[in-house]
């Protein structure tokens, strides 16, 4: 099963995926979902927001178990980061008949559409639309680089974008969701556990600093007539760095685009990204409050305007505390072991979800912590430990 | 017929010129330059290496009296850096026509291929060739963003790219070349003249400084497990502004490519590209070795490797010491003003060529000193000033 879905958008010169909502490739997972889906004698039903659903029993019952993650990927993404999830419920469902658990509630695993936003620069776009976190209007106005609209690329992969919205009456009934993800830290490692059971996502958010300067030639401006604004955007890079670590949090320039990017040109135009998270709210507010305070006066040092806007944010999730403990009592029943419980910077469908229904995360250890990479890795005893808490967590939840 | 070249290749977003080496736009300026050819009755021709040439008279007599500039452009660039040259051309010899004029000499106006380098990364490539200062392998291996050689590149415009390489014999033909540029700095501007003759091109290069780290996901890896590459690349765009300016020279990060450019990526690869000139050789090399250097230590302290690659390199020019007084000559003849005689930043045709034959260049003042920008300007009168100096000088020199 993993086998399958493993060379699927993968660029063969970084060996990192390119899994970009509604592409090719993304036809292409979308179409083994299908199929894992069929032979295990699932209904498989796109939702209006084009996520993927598999289940077992009929949802219209009510206080739904459903398992799952997103099969898209970051630019030169790893094999794990969401795929790791996805094939763990189909594995876990197969583990579950093998057991012969007889299920009381409807049972369900899902895909979620456009995770990583690599596309459309809006992380988590299918829970986002579902759960109303995302408004209609503003997902009409979300571009990718060329100039498609989300609509009109959902067209173009033959889903129709008109429907589009929230959808309570989905999400109504479903009475837990549980994500299992590979971790994309340490923590695991260091604690020398294969499996942990997420806390909290730290909020975080995404800010794009547009430095406006004055293109010219690079051979014959004097240095004193300069508007150049990669010299403010420079400053503000390293500016970045300086006020996370003064406050324990994250900052990241990861996304640039330059006009007119020419060797011999100083710059018109240099857009940059931040990206920030840190542990709770006044944290992270004072480390981006820090850094467009800087670059405002970078800016206005080298004639150069700035404007900055705040492209996504999502607030601190904490996961639902008795979901959290029960995974942990089930997960603990067997052993002596607590189940190591972890806070993280990276968000995920389950933290939008968390708002409208209860939600939990498990982690799989990854002994590097690196992640958004081709480098990305978890050891196959670790996957298979993730795939047997999922299933216990499974049988605990829905029988 | 300024007029008629002014749409071509031109962004309607941007207001600046598109017109790179081989493409569709460039195909409208190469058809434009042999109507206007024809339209003077002169004789058209497309030499090895895909430069134009328009002829009154037989160049084989040798002893050729040759202006012209180049038609392509940066990207987003204005409308006279090279057009304005070519337009000139054209304009002076009707006006050579208009006084009855009797030519000695054979009179030939040239266009240059690909002369800013915006689609291969290597200015002045069509000179380059001629003059033997690039060979055919390197030529062969000049790949643009996309994959495509300029052999393939040239081929798909309907060239022949066999039988690119030096051409001795054509430049042999040549008594002298003079080309007209507006100029891309504010001397003649701060002199109050509307024409200037150049006297010397500053030596000036690229470099490209590769910075590999580690890609890695930008919320869940701690600052200490970071191999950031954004912050060596941003401490060496400062670094190089600071040596530059304690040289009196020009140094410009204006272009970069960063890889994966994902937003909640920490990248594995920022390139960039670093522009620097200045007034001769000795402090060209202290700017870029002191970069270099300070790159390499702050590439270190982060723990990420550094490439540094001089991609192109092109030594002081002085140009022929006889034509340029020649030229004042000419130019002051009918007054008491002493025609500016100015050193430049920017490299051109005329700068590649002086090795091989006597060249000069007639700078028209920019009001602004902006150039490679679609606010880069000429005025009207300026410009006819240019046409007047260029018919007097070739009236001078073919005579």
């Amino acid at each position: 099963m993993w086998r399958e879905l493993l060379p699927v958008g993968r660029d063969s010169g970084s060996g990192g995926y390119r899994r970009y909502a509604w592409t090719g490739a993304d036809a292409e997972c979308r179409a083994w979902f299908e199929e894992q889906a069929e032979a295990r004698g699932l209904v498989h039903e796109v939702d209006r927001n084009g996520n993927q659903w598999a289940w077992l029993g009929d949802p219209s019952q009510g206080d739904a178990v459903v398992t799952g993650s997103h099969l898209d990927s970051v630019p030169d993404g790893g094999a794990f980061d969401g795929p790791l999830g996805v094939v763990s419920s189909f594995a876990a469902l197969d583990e579950l008949r093998r057991r012969g658990v007889q299920f009381a509630k409807p049972l369900g695993i899902v895909n979620f559409g456009d995770e990583e936003g690599a596309r459309f620069g809006l992380a988590c776009v299918g829970s986002r639309l579902a759960g109303g976190q995302l408004t209609v209007e503003q997902a009409h106005r979300l571009t990718d680089g060329d100039g498609v609209t989300l609509p009109r690329a959902m067209e173009a992969a033959g889903y129709d974008p008109d429907g589009i919205g929230a959808d309570p009456e989905r999400l109504a009934r479903i009475g837990a969701f549980v994500e299992l993800h590979v971790e994309q830290g340490r923590a695991l490692d260091l604690t020398g556990d294969a499996v942990g059971v997420a806390s909290a996502i730290w909020p975080h958010g995404r800010w794009r600093f547009d430095f406006r300067g004055e293109a010219n030639h690079a051979g014959t401006t004097r240095l004193v007539d300069r508007h150049d604004p990669m010299l403010p955007y420079a400053e503000t890079v390293l500016a970045a760095r300086r006020e996370a670590r003064l406050a324990g949090a994250v900052a990241t320039f990861g996304k640039i685009a330059v006009e007119p990017n020419g060797v011999n040109a100083i710059p018109s135009l240099v857009r940059g990204w931040l990206d920030s998270r840190a542990a709770d709210q006044e944290a992270l507010d004072r480390v981006v409050g820090a850094v467009e305070s800087a670059a405002r006066d970078y800016a206005a040092a080298h004639g150069v305007d700035l404007d900055v806007v705040r492209e996504s944010f999502t607030p601190v999730v904490e996961f639902d505390h008795a979901l959290r403990d029960e995974l942990a009592r089930i997960l603990g029943k067997d052993t002596d072991l607590t189940v190591p419980v972890l806070e993280t910077g990276a968000g995920h469908d389950a933290g939008i979800l968390s708002t409208s229904i209860p939600t939990a995360m498990l982690f799989v250890r990854n002994p590097t912590g690196v992640s958004h990479s081709p480098a990305e890795f978890a050891a196959e005893d670790d996957c298979l430990a993730g795939v047997h808490a999922l299933t216990d967590v499974l049988e605990g939840l829905a029988t």
